[in-house]
């Protein structure tokens, strides 16, 4: 699975690459943040998953790798977001200084607002789908699973909780908002480009939906049970913070059940696309087998 | 001019209202926030521009109110982030606190970072216009207006400026990316929305264009002339700064003159629209001599 991973990593780092511009002018800083953070890490996650969905609707691999890099920029914004004095206030990322160590806050903050903008204007160009219909369902999903009702909402879940005990269903709601609806959007995206049957896409964004939940307990077990080192990032934040996670409700054997038992039920959704799927099915497997 | 700006600003403000949820559940202070920061305050001139422009084309009030909150909530978001202490830090924005005054660093920087999303989702859904195309028109018109290679370009190109002497031919750029660009978009989308013939929404472009220019020297002027209870913001900022503006390199009279220039400039665009277009001539009169 991490070769399949870094594989198509390299597929979407390029066209990140492309669509966004060599640094120059006075707002060369700019685009150097935006490169720096967005460029060069990260499992990929979301871009894989967007470009092997469309790989089962027989969407070009070049149409697909727009989109993984768009929501690859999103979520990019938000990590830089995220990682802010006023936010988590974190200095590492990916294994390198969080974007407002390496630059400064101002850069970070318009690094971030620029890396969103950037993910919409290239889902609405026309080299992503020749159907503004696609297109208009694109950007659509994405605002949704980003903005309040999704990510962002969740983010502020997740700064009101600080020091509170969160019941487990609370816990379900802030991951789901927090990193399961981007994580669903970018399976469904896969699906919406290569317009797939309503069944079909509703199959994925099941697969998305419980593998984003699937993601989220095993990132809570790797908190606590991975160093610094393999994360990339700042190791025991969680229990640093007062957080309450799937962890500290459940210990770390249960939560990794659960993580185990929601992975399962999203290869369950696949069950319909036969061995074109096997490498979802891996994926399933690996995000809660990973060490990092 | 000021009542015709307070009657469409009536509409634009209902818009909002309806698209913007009432804040309820753990996440309700970041509903609160978005709605503190772009419900019940500004001129509105952005979405002024998209409601008049609309109506020359034959667009539905409905439709084009939608237009206009989506680039009100824009321009929301830009003004929270400007206003945090590591970019401008500036305690007054409208006549009260700013967002981050009002709420707190992590929350107006959320609270802008999902009225971004929201500006993009509510262009991209079927009620704002039944063609696609026209929707994903919008998204890239927007989303070029404010990403990289507009306002948040602009924003980095002046936090870069601060101290630094810029010429005429910098501060231009400056001004065109920093708030041009999403005032000609305001004007554009209008026609988009219109399905405008080629030939009238260059015209109408370009009378956005040379508005948002006169607009913006007209800004650097009312810095220096006005009071901080007429701007219903910080007054004499410019200067403090040590940024270099229209007043400082032409003076407050020739600046003045300037921006006129830019207006009449504008309304000579308009020409082929005849007395249809007169509110428009109106605005770009008013916005070089108003007083806030």
């Amino acid at each position: 699975m991490p070769q399949m991973l870094a594989e198509t990593g390299r597929m979407v780092e390029q066209a990140l690459d492309a669509l966004l511009p060599v640094p120059e002018g006075p707002e060369a800083k700019l685009l150097e943040a935006m490169r720096y953070s967005s460029l060069g890490g990260g499992k990929r996650l979301r871009g894989f998953l967007v470009m092997e969905v469309a790989s089962l609707f027989g969407v070009s691999p070049t149409c697909a790798a727009r989109v993984a890099a768009s929501v690859e920029m999103l979520h990019a914004y938000s990590l830089i977001h995220d990682d802010l004095p006023a936010m988590d206030d974190d200095d590492l990322r990916r294994g390198k200084p969080s974007c407002h160590k390496a630059f400064d806050e101002a850069t970070a903050i318009l690094a971030g607002d620029a890396l969103q903008a950037s993910a919409f204007e290239v889902l609405a160009e026309e080299d992503t789908h020749s159907d503004p219909q696609v297109r208009a369902d694109l950007v659509l999903a994405l605002a949704l699973a980003s903005g309040m009702r999704g990510m962002v909402g969740g983010q502020m879940i997740d700064m009101m909780s600080e020091g509170r005990q969160l019941t487990l269903d609370e816990i379900a709601r802030l991951h789901s908002l927090k990193t399961g609806r981007l994580i669903q959007y970018s399976a469904e995206a896969g699906a919406i480009l290569g317009r797939a049957p309503a069944s079909q896409r509703h199959a994925i964004a099941s697969y998305g939906h419980d593998l984003g939940a699937a993601f989220q307990i095993a990132d809570d077990v790797l908190d606590v049970t991975a160093s610094a080192a393999e994360l990339g990032k700042t190791a025991g934040k969680d229990a640093a913070s007062g957080k309450a996670t799937y962890v500290t409700l459940l210990g770390v054997e249960r939560a990794q059940r659960q993580a185990e038992m929601l992975a399962e039920q999203a290869v369950a959704h696949l069950e319909q696309f036969g061995p074109r799927a096997d490498r979802l099915v891996s994926l399933a497997k690996f995000v809660v087998s990973r060490r990092s």
